[in-house]
């Protein structure tokens, strides 16, 4: 979902741009809803996005306050766990691209009528 | 689709989140397929991704080599009318933020065996 109060730039994004191998997606879906929980508890976290099209290419968005937050989060002994299961199983390919958010706009129909 | 070579950091990243109404839905299709065409006609276009739910909410992101870039498309006068055709019709709310990716991993599982 996007969110409703997006901060004020700077903060950084992780870009995960993947393709699905459709393989074990019940254990799949259950990992990926537990990641998304557990980043919500970790310092720094400022929001996640996912989209995925039907034919297996997805992107998920998630939103952090520093570069540190993002190191922390990425060696977390779970998510490091998910990400070997991810590889090994879940995607044929990925790429991963850290940025920084130098600026953002945002438009909402309820707010121009 | 994932890129095959993506090119070395740093370059911007231009990400879309999008929630749509529903409305025009194939007047959307064909207005953002002419708009992704058009922009790789673009000087410093690197690269477009898109993954949409079936609920309707979607993330795009369009690469590019430098902010110049970014704002060359943005006033490109094409894109400024589907810009406004996308606010007044297709979306219920979006955020663009521009971002300027720093560091990028790639996996493929032929490349891991």
């Amino acid at each position: 979902m996007t969110r409703d109060h997006p901060p004020t730039p700077p903060y950084y994004a992780v870009i995960f741009s993947n393709t699905h191998t459709g393989a074990d997606e019940t254990d799949y879906a259950q990992t990926a809803a537990q990641m998304e929980a557990l980043a919500k508890t970790m310092p720094g976290y400022l929001g996640f996005e996912s989209a995925r099209n039907e034919d297996g290419f997805g992107i998920a968005v998630s939103y952090w306050d520093s570069e540190e937050a993002i190191a922390n989060w990425k060696h977390h002994a779970e998510h490091r766990e998910a990400r070997k299961r991810g590889r090994d199983h879940w995607y044929s390919d990925y790429i991963v691209r850290v940025a920084k958010v130098e600026r953002a706009y945002r438009m909402n129909a309820k707010s121009t009528g």
